[in-house]
């Protein structure tokens, strides 16, 4: 990322998060406490799951110093595991701070690979390209500490001049896409066009993309794969189309302990996130089962459940 | 429809629109001119196939008044093919006003016929109920002169007490759903909820609901189906998940010189409607190949495609 700020840094004994919710405006956030981190992951001021990972071992050394249970972040929001491992891997260490850097230079690191792998995979799948790739919500720089997992991928191609442009959902209700993606592939100077979520089956259907893209909030032992709620459409439309739907996430994202994505609990939202004046439903995440999804892209592997 | 005003009227040699885009708030616009009516219709004062129809129809009793060609009204709107049946069978009849007032009158019996078929037939296929349906932008009385297609289903069922409860989508980037659906359903006392458009495909794999149910724009000879943006993910979960896949439209909604989706001109509209800041793309409508749909119903007949 060349002009955006960090997504997250230590600084001062703070943890200072670029709030996600005020983009593009460049506006940084210093968290000082644990009540004001479960309330900065809760209005998503740092969000995705690997930055969750990130915040959540932080937020330990926070909670070491205050002497509160660090149960309180690592439950701030049920879907993504990330934020519990963060919080579980530092919570158990003997210096909480040091394991919170080593979390973080390790998503740095997780990114780069998950990058390189799933730029040559799609090369294998969709040839060298210029390659038209179509994402939903934000999974880039600003869902980790750097880099990104799904626009990771959209990065080492891009590195490579093999991007021809992306198409990224606006992803509502909170607009990840319009107000979070579509401002970073800006900043790396790749060509985007946003679309609005029930626009994504037939740009699929219509042959305007060649594969699909997308992070991943928790991923079930047989390969079913939660994410932001829209990505179980795309998945639809590309195996009905035939293009390649691809996942890219870290490693620390897979849950053997969640057998499938039954299992996995579906955060609810506010209803007034989608608007006032009627009732809603918000479920902030759906299901996409593992037979629809060709590959899963990790730092260590390319799975295809 | 008990406490909204009618879609459209003619009234004092003028035709009386319920401004939609005002919705719910109630506003009635006096059209007086061709120039008016084409903007009401670019604008979506008024929308809906079949309300296109009748004021399409009304729209040749202004042009005859000002000696204009009445093709600049038919064109305002290229993908609902009733807009143009409309203002072709007023400019061929020799009163055009008494053309125009048999339109209507045939929009209001062809939705009631619809409704009733189109309840006969979900009692078929998904029992007695009360049932539990999900509808896609808004092809109610508000898209028609009263009663509604998809929701003269729902209202037909309702009125035998067989509804539970309806799911809305709040249809991005214009909210038909949210803006006008959700107004309707409440006007006429039935429980609903709004989701966005990407929790569509798996409120249906969820099992949150019976059936899908939604209007057209037009209808191909093979029975591809274009309707507003987002109907084509619906159909895709629908099929996945074993729910019933309803189309409710006019006969008049059926073009046979049409042979395939393939060959439906998709009317683009200003990127601005997605947002700014972003360069966008803004297709209104998708297609439905006619494999993914159940049943077709008109005011005549049910089609399985």
């Amino acid at each position: 990322m060349t002009d955006l700020p960090r997504t997250l840094s230590w600084e001062d004994d703070r943890l200072v998060l670029l709030d996600q919710t005020r983009l593009p405006e460049r506006h940084l956030l210093a968290v000082g406490t644990v009540a004001e981190l479960v309330d900065a992951i809760r209005r998503l001021v740092v969000r995705g799951a690997p930055a969750l990972g990130v915040a959540g071992a932080f937020g330990v050394v926070l909670a070491r110093r205050e002497g509160v249970d660090p149960e309180v972040i690592a439950s701030a929001r049920p879907t993504a595991v990330n934020l519990r491992r963060g919080v579980e891997r530092a919570a158990a260490a003997a210096d909480p701070l040091a394991a919170a850097q080593a979390v973080l230079a390790e998503d740095v690191a997780s990114c780069h690979a998950i990058g390189e792998r799933g730029a040559a995979l799609l090369g294998e799948l969709c040839g060298p390209g210029p390659l038209r790739l179509h994402t939903h919500c934000n999974a880039g720089a600003l869902a980790c500490v750097e880099w990104g997992t799904a626009l990771g991928v959209v990065r080492s191609l891009h590195a490579a001049g093999r991007v021809a442009m992306v198409v990224a959902d606006e992803t509502r209700p909170l607009l990840q896409g319009a107000r979070i993606t579509a401002v970073e592939l800006e900043a790396i100077g790749v060509p985007h066009r946003v679309v609005v979520d029930g626009a994504a089956g037939s740009v699929i259907a219509r042959g305007l993309v060649d594969a699909v893209v997308v992070g991943a909030d928790r991923i079930a032992a047989n390969g079913d794969v939660a994410n932001k709620i829209g990505t179980y459409p795309l998945a639809l439309a590309a195996a009905r189309a035939r293009v390649p739907f691809m996942v890219a996430a870290p490693e620390t994202t897979v849950d053997l302990d969640t057998p499938s994505g039954a299992a996995i609990a579906i955060e609810q939202r506010d209803p007034a996130e989608v608007g006032t004046g009627f009732d809603a439903w918000n479920p902030a995440f759906d299901v996409t089962p593992a037979d629809l999804v060709t590959a899963i892209v990790t730092d260590t592997r390319v799975w295809r459940p």
